[in-house]
């Protein structure tokens, strides 16, 4: 084989990435049915997660992860394994002071292409490695990733886009004017970000597994927290879902939105029917109605279940496809995912194509971190680029932030602006030597347990 | 971790499946530049390859695998050994009845599903897994697949679609009525393409690589050799393509089809304005002029570029994709693949779906037994689908059909219809042996080779 190419490799005395090591972390989140929709009964939020470090001396590492539902995150990690050459020995300064060329080499391998194009396993190892870039050179700056990109000269960010294949509908000179009318206010915006957060909305009342009770308690427990949107998982079964929508619209009354997540469960025309037999309880919006991929079939959605709003994203593959989304007219609302797409690099398109056709974000969270990340990108889109919250809020689940050393903090029914340097991708020591799999101390227990039940079983 | 999902055990006595072994096969192609072109200038053949074995004592064994390039086929083979759970101790003949059974399950699978959903890495490798089932059923039949499929029941053949996703373009009633219709004189079909075999295009003369030379005197060979389609890599540089262009159109004469290839190099206004300044050379089509996930955009360069038509799908994802470009309109030419989508099940989804729109299949193939694969499917097509081979023919390139039991042929510019029984997939075990990566024989001699050249070396 023909090795990997590296850019140029850095002179002597230069600090350099020395390594990149990959963690196997499963959570058992589905023995409380934590996570549950129509589509994944029972997922065990896992991440596979990796550490860039190096030869600076300054202490700093790069942290990075894939979030996936358990099965197959070992083929993630194997992934990330695949991209470790392409790190190993190059300069760290080149690198924090253009993630994207990490970015493009990793994308344009094109053997590596072969594998996607830019989309599923391989593109989202390809995320993970950008990720944790971005999270070195946020640190080595001193700033949180929000701070780090708001700051960031916009020709310099439009330098770290991939035009490619979004040309058509986004220019590098129509992005470059985005950032630079961005930039107008943009030190007041940081400011009160700072006091006053990021709108979140909470999806903790609404998994399909709770029972009636649950979902009222948590609803409850949303509106006193200061959430003024909750979102209700449906889908799996019609009479189930009009009882719960009915009982979550009683509980937070007229005011307080309520959207609803179908998890892909439909074709178009089940996805209408259903949606309109929930109109009634006033959804804000449907929220993957049928597939990610199927930018037809929501513009076909979205026109029959209007005035109810469509929403997706957190499935969609890359930047190509959210462009088609946006250019059919397709969603109300997008949905960028922090670790499904390549990285910063690719969000950073992302919501640039956001801001040109004037369609809200609301980012996917929950899971292993996503919190923890996306809010960076949201902070960001406030601060430097669209200026407004108006219409906008990430999402909020409360699973699994004692595991990060800078976990989401929400007050008042809003996300708090990070303030410690990097992206907050990184675990907690003891979460790894706990969760990783299938040697850490809890899965260790674990598999001696079931070992020891198997064996009292007459054969 | 929940363990995965069987379906339901075997009963005592009934043969199971006792194994699912893997193999990482890579071909030193890149020496030869054979399959260069404007985004993979220098690929590896290679085959993350799998053997589905036994204990039904009759020696029969199941074979498949996913194509790639190189850099990444242990991740492939990776995403296939996560999938080994789900094909241990399942009975044989359930699965042989129904290989949809396995297909449903892989794609199913709440936590894989994560991965994709059916995309990438992990849907390639559900591909290869079902393609394997496939292979064995047609053998345990005693007939080559593509007589197996044309003799199956339609509503058969129905029941192995996933309409989830395409019901908006295809109904399952719409499917059994175009399958019905098929049976019709596919007797006779079925002679005549035992008879004369099925149309075939060669694209071994128009690698990027090649000197003009080269493209010279291998397009003269392929007229000799009785192929009435040639097709040109394009999108390097267009001075260059002109000149190839010319030459080959020169070659060939007037009469002779010449397509054109630009394997996703452009964006949409680019691929209009290149595809016209070749316009004077009457290429058939243009394939791959941009991202394959860009549904809107080839609807774009069609309307623009027309008459030349637009041909693309060796890069497509799944039916989902297909869908959309029939939808669109987007595409003259649907090149399905044999080992990108989720096996033989989603071909028989995308293959009724292009009969359903009326657009002629021409497959994708080359690579590592593509061509053994793909013929197949094309022949089902004709025997028993749309009844037709008019403007359709299944690419062929030269390479490496010695390493197969079952090896493409070619007479007359058609494929042979293969008469062994199965899907032709498997490897002649000195293949294995020399090219298994990276302890095979022909790897450890190259490395070797590698290391005691770096020794020469002072340092």
């Amino acid at each position: 084989m023909k090795g990997t190419q590296l850019s140029t490799p850095p002179s002597p005395g230069q600090a350099r990435i020395t390594a990149l090591e990959t963690y196997d972390i499963r959570f058992p989140t589905s023995r409380e049915l934590d996570g549950s929709d129509a589509m994944n009964p029972d997922p065990d939020y896992s991440a596979a997660y990796l550490v860039l470090r190096t030869d600076a001396g300054d202490g700093l590492e790069g942290h990075g992860f894939t979030f996936t539902i358990g099965r197959g995150n070992d083929v993630q990690v194997a992934a990330i394994d695949a991209l470790r050459p392409y790190l190993l020995g190059r300069c760290v300064e080149e690198v924090c002071a253009d993630p994207g060329s990490v970015y493009r080499d990793l994308n344009g391998d094109s053997q590596l292409r072969w594998l996607g194009p830019e989309k599923g396993v391989m593109h989202m190892a390809v995320g993970a490695v950008v990720n944790a870039v971005w999270d070195l050179a946020a640190k080595r700056a001193g700033l949180p990733l929000w701070q780090f990109l708001a700051d960031a000269d916009p020709q310099w960010l439009v330098s770290q886009v991939d035009f490619r294949y979004i040309a058509d509908a986004l220019t590098p000179e129509q992005a470059l004017e985005l950032l630079r009318d961005g930039k107008k206010g943009a030190a007041e915006r940081a400011t009160e970000l700072r006091r006053q957060g990021y709108p979140a909305y909470t999806t903790s009342p609404g998994w399909l597994g709770y029972s009636d009770e649950k979902l009222v308690r948590l609803a409850n427990e949303a509106l006193a927290a200061g959430f003024r949107q909750i979102k209700l998982k449906v889908g799996a079964d019609l009479e189930d879902d009009i009882r719960r929508c009915r009982t979550a619209r009683a509980t937070i009354g007229p005011d307080i939105r309520m959207a609803i997540d179908a998890n892909q469960r439909w074709n178009v025309d089940e996805a209408v029917a259903w949606t309109k037999a929930l109109a009634e309880f006033d959804p804000y919006w449907i929220e993957e109605p049928t597939s990610p991929d199927d930018v037809l079939g929501h513009a076909a959605i979205r026109e029959r279940v209007a005035p109810i709003r469509v929403a997706t994203g957190e499935h969609v593959q890359n930047r190509v496809v959210f462009k088609q989304l946006l250019q059919a007219g397709a969603i109300d609302v997008l949905q960028l995912d922090s670790t499904r797409v390549g990285g910063v690099n690719e969000n950073l398109a992302i919501l640039l194509l956001a801001a040109k056709f004037g369609v809200p974000v609301c980012p996917h969270a929950g899971g292993v971190g996503l919190c923890e990340l996306v809010r960076h990108l949201s902070m960001f889109d406030f601060v430097a680029l669209t200026g407004t919250t108006e219409g906008r809020a990430v999402e909020f689940a409360d699973h699994l932030h004692e595991h990060f050393v800078d976990p989401a903090v929400i007050r008042d029914g809003h996300y708090v602006a990070p303030s410690l340097p990097g992206f907050s991708a990184e675990l907690r020591p003891e979460a790894v030597d706990t969760y990783r799999y299938p040697a850490g101390a809890f899965w260790a227990a674990d598999l001696a347990h079931r070992q020891a039940e198997t064996a009292e079983v007459p054969a």
